[in-house]
């Protein structure tokens, strides 16, 4: 199947995320509509003509008019949703989402899911520190890495309508991952990086020191701003890589510890020479 | 005294950091000397107009001259300019540095300097992951902090004066410290937050990620781009501070992963929402 402009795309879940694909795909005159339980979040995208029709229960009609739908919710929810109304599925219809875990999400669904319906997993690596539909913004998609997540089940059909999904959306990077691959590599790049952001945060009332704060420490702690729901669902749901990368980060600062308790300032200078070296590569795709 | 414009500024050290001050300076008409044993750096700054002349080792009759010298040396390198050359200061003259580190520094220098010379510690908090004068730019002093470091051998004239040298060179803020006061921030702020961009970098080779890469780790490991020379120093020069620091981070980032051990989601919330609530006190001076 391909994306025509002719399908209805149906987006559960109207918050940052799926508020950012409805404004992306509305400009591309795809006929959009989308559930979400809060009214505001409807109402507001309706008056700002980001989605076509809006529903705030789970529509039998607009469900089953749908070739197309995007999950934007959390994990568990998302599956309970699948369980609840996959009956109302259109056969034939594509399913995908936008959860940043994938191995405990994406075998669960598709062993739960119709066979006449494919669900093919997706992590729009983009995101702000600000929720809801009003701070959608399909531009936070341009730099970033839009990630497609198959199994074996999925037909390469869908793997090729999901990258191009991405691309229409603006990403910058597709990239296609298994769901093992995916979920080490967010571990370290995302969720590790958070947990040292909070970590700075909280291991010292540090609020005192706000007004000789260095460029890094903003940097380092921007993140530190965190949404706990959907965070703590997260770490959860990737906890066995989590602990392996916190644990590898810590044994590595330890390590560091040790030449400056010693003195060692020619080891110290390796750390550093490796950490410039490595970081460069991360530079060029700035 | 005060900072007037017939002063002679003579800059030791014509780096990123010295670079910058004689541009800030220059353009408020200040006859700005320099000496750097850098020939290129010191052509550069000639031929570019930064500085009015330039000396690549310390010439007798320039340092003679200058009724201001700042020091943009490392650390060690700055004791030793003062021990070896500081019979040629001019008697009354004013001296002030950039050094990142203060208690084991200032007393030092001060304890060895003339009685008719004073120093007045500063540390600008800028920098950029480039070097050399040719990178320098009085921009980055703009949304930065100016950190005067008195002890209780300075005069309150020359702590006055070094507030409104960093209030000349453009900082938007202008704070007096204790040079304890300061060592202990800046570990917390400034030297725990490279170490652990360090260590995020050197904890395994993580390049081939670089495609997957979200702005949270490119701002974590921003500054793993790292000046080896300089910042060993100025690591093993706050020994003690920052491997308190590492401590305090290492245990809180240990509970941390302890609550993701034992799946306390509301322990990890309750982290969450004491970083996002400490973080916003560092939003507002943005």
């Amino acid at each position: 199947m391909k994306l025509l402009n002719n399908q209805n795309i149906l987006i559960v879940g109207l918050g940052l995320m799926g508020g950012s694909y409805a404004k992306a795909l509305k400009r591309l005159d795809f006929h959009i509509e989308a559930i979400d339980t809060n009214r505001e979040s409807v109402d507001y995208a309706l008056e700002n003509g980001i989605i076509d029709r809006g529903y705030t229960s789970p529509d039998a009609e607009a469900i089953g008019r749908a070739d197309v739908v995007v999950f934007g919710l959390y994990p568990a929810v998302f599956k309970k949703w699948i369980a609840d109304y996959q009956h109302y599925f259109k056969s034939g219809a594509v399913i995908t989402d936008v959860t940043g875990v994938k191995g405990c999400i994406v075998y669960d669904i598709q062993a739960m899911l119709r066979d006449d319906v494919e669900f093919i997993a997706a992590h729009p690596m983009a995101g702000r520190e600000v929720y809801g539909v009003k701070n959608s913004t399909e531009k936070m998609f341009r730099d970033a890495n839009f990630l497609v997540v198959p199994t074996e089940k999925n037909t390469e059909e869908s793997i090729e309508w999901c990258k191009e999904l991405g691309r229409l959306l603006g990403f910058i990077n597709v990239t296609v991952l298994s769901p093992e691959e995916h979920d080490r590599m967010i571990g370290f790049v995302s969720q590790l990086t958070h947990c040292i952001a909070v970590a700075l945060m909280t291991c010292s009332d540090n609020t005192h020191l706000a007004d000789y704060t260095a460029d890094s420490f903003r940097d380092l702690t921007r993140i530190a701003n965190i949404n706990e729901v959907m965070w703590s669902e997260l770490f959860l749901l990737n906890k066995e890589a989590l602990l392996n990368d916190i644990d590898r980060f810590t044994e590595e600062l330890t390590e560091i510890r040790g030449l400056l308790e010693k003195d060692d300032r020619e080891g110290l200078k390796d750390k550093m020479r490796l950490s410039t070296q490595r970081r460069a590569a991360f530079n060029k795709k700035n």
